[in-house]
């Protein structure tokens, strides 16, 4: 059986290039960034008033002058003032463009001002005061936000400055979920004894939804033909098909033979871990990918951050950190596999982020999944982790 | 001037409660749920068989006998078998409910089938095993998830499970943008040199949409009528109204006064901080808030995510925890204000979250904000802080 590390390695193997597409900005949020935003003009485009107050002459102020006859007054999105004279000042808003023949400014809580004399009350005046310079940010022509990067709330202020009203980001893959499992039934149905609500599909849906990605939903019955059939026609509409349960070793577990019959040749199946052992991946020849997870949801959550969250970053060409926590609790777990630790965080005042163990009653426990943020991965060599150990961290739950 | 804590102190004395609304389970994603959700059933609501293999009596296999005879079939989702006999087994799926008269679970692993047979070939055998108890996460009538939480893929999951198609969650407030300036054209717009585009009002309601928020959006001229009018018209029509732009000393800074005139009685005017010192705050008598913001994006942006998303979470019952960082080089700051250090973070492998100054070219300088993703808050009362000391964090652009 391979290892977290040697499924991992296969699944980053199999990134895809789903190309771009043009979006309004306004719908940007979230998605990457397919091409650099260039400055249209220098930022800021002019020099930029920063402050209330008066433009003088910053020689009239060395050479002694404190009084200064105004001529004028410029608030933002006004023309700039030509014609400066000796000992003028003209009063100005934040944002305004520096009028031509001035170079500093004075904030109104500097000066005295009355009828059209404005009279300099402090000395420590400096020239080029309160203006923020043409160009000083970005020159035109620069790249402001490079591709590759997610479009925050931050971005979508650049490409709105830059008067982009249509951004190239990156495709997002088609993506199915397909349910399977006779047991199950519909969310607004009352289950017999024997049976359970759908709730793996929703859940994973979810998690796809806070990436920004649309999905499709599929169930199918526990019947080798129709499982067949349905995989079949995903495979010709989809670029990934993500599958939740028949993958076990079940009588009823269609899905590896039916993958194989239409064509999905396996890259692994089971890997060295708890919850998730039973996880099947493989692909097509026309590069359709198949992540083929266990029924129970905590594995496949677990699975869905694990794995295809990662995969997902790494062909939007996400560059993406790990992340650590330090064990907050004596933890022990027995068996030869790599344990994926439901933790809740916590960060303590020295910035360091602890996880407190929830281990929960199993991988059928998603009462127990919504209590945690995050699992720690802890090594399959190890029988007994100690508090105050760092550990890889996976967060979810996230705010 | 008051310090940025007792502007947030007064800020947090002004928390509303908008009531709840009643919303599809698959729409509820990120919204704060506004009641318990119990188990309709246990959870499992059934003995649950947790490995596929055969179902045996334990007593048989204690009793010595290490071949069943197979009595039957049974998968996740059909009814269970009845009428046990000594030294039979049925073969069980996982998901499947515990057949009455059988005890334990032997996975397919550990026995070997011939014909109608099934002979087991481990000896250590658990009574019990393999079997997800009814009830053993939590029973009917329990609360699943208790009300104030986040809308997590693991609640959805929940949710789901106990059949809850509509859900209960807290409204949002009703917000609208109200940008003012004008040097200000629309995106789409070429400015002359002495404009620039509009961009932070699509930063706020990007920042709010990441929250789940839907946003209006309103532009008004720097008229004093205009102002007046179209902020008693946004009185009537929305919980909160976020200004960018407008507060300062400038002439043609109408909106404190005409805030006043309309009935918004100011509850402080500028803090000692930066950026963002004329930021204005105020209530009317039918508690309509009014979040004044200065018209640098910069400081629009950190007063959004140090006062308005705060308050937000307060409103909406949200337990949200202090963050803090480790910085990660020496920095100065030497006026009497507490300075919003933007930051770049990363995740050192002992599990500290490591937050390096960018401190870019101040509150117009939006390109470098987008290359930050939190910012420190440094305390007024000092000029040096040394890399290694820890500062609370406030992050943004996370993914």
């Amino acid at each position: 059986m391979i290892t977290v590390e040697q499924a991992w390695h296969i699944i980053q193997n199999q990134t895809r290039d789903y190309g771009t597409e043009a979006v309004a900005f306004e719908r940007s949020l979230g998605r990457i960034l397919a091409e650099d935003i260039l400055a249209d003009r220098d930022m800021p485009p002019f020099d930029r008033v920063t402050m209330d107050g008066i433009a003088i002459n910053y020689t009239d102020f060395a050479g002694g002058n404190r009084s200064f006859t105004i001529a004028g007054t410029q608030a933002a999105g006004d023309e700039p003032l030509r014609g400066s004279k000796p000992d003028h000042c003209v009063e100005i808003m934040t944002g305004a463009v520096l009028p031509e023949g001035f170079d500093t400014i004075i904030r109104y809580e500097d000066v005295l001002i009355t009828g059209n004399h404005a009279e300099v009350i402090v000395e420590n005046i400096r020239r080029g005061q309160n203006i923020h310079n043409k160009g000083k940010d970005k020159q035109q022509g620069d790249v402001v936000a490079a591709k590759g990067r997610v479009i925050s709330p931050a971005l979508i202020s650049i490409i709105a400055s830059v008067g982009k009203t249509n951004v190239l980001v990156k495709k997002f893959p088609k993506v199915v979920i397909i349910s399977s499992g006779d047991e199950l039934v519909e969310v607004d149905e009352t289950p017999a004894i024997y049976q359970i609500r759908r709730s793996n599909n929703y859940t994973i849906k979810a998690i796809l939804q806070q990436q920004g990605l649309q999905i499709d939903m599929v169930h199918i019955p526990d019947e080798p033909n129709v499982t067949r059939d349905e995989i079949s026609r995903c495979l010709d509409n989809y670029d990934v098909i993500l599958l939740s349960g028949g993958i076990s070793m079940g009588k009823f577990d269609y899905i590896p033979q039916a993958l194989e019959e239409v064509g999905v040749t396996k890259l692994f199946h089971k890997v060295r871990q708890r919850p998730g052992k039973p996880f099947w991946f493989g692909a097509n020849d026309k590069g359709v990918l198949v992540f083929a997870f266990p029924g129970n949801p905590v594995a496949t959550f677990m699975c869905v951050h694990r794995y295809f969250l990662p995969w997902l970053q790494d062909t939007l060409g996400l560059l993406t950190q790990k992340r650590y926590a330090v064990l907050a609790a004596d933890f022990t777990f027995e068996p030869d596999l790599e344990y994926f630790l439901q933790v809740q965080t916590t960060m303590a005042p020295d910035g360091r982020t602890m996880a407190t163990p929830l281990a929960g009653n199993g991988s059928g426990d998603f009462a127990n999944l919504a209590d945690t943020d995050a699992f720690l991965q802890l090594p399959a060599d190890r029988t007994d982790f100690e508090a105050g150990e760092v550990f890889e961290l996976f967060q979810f739950n996230r705010n």
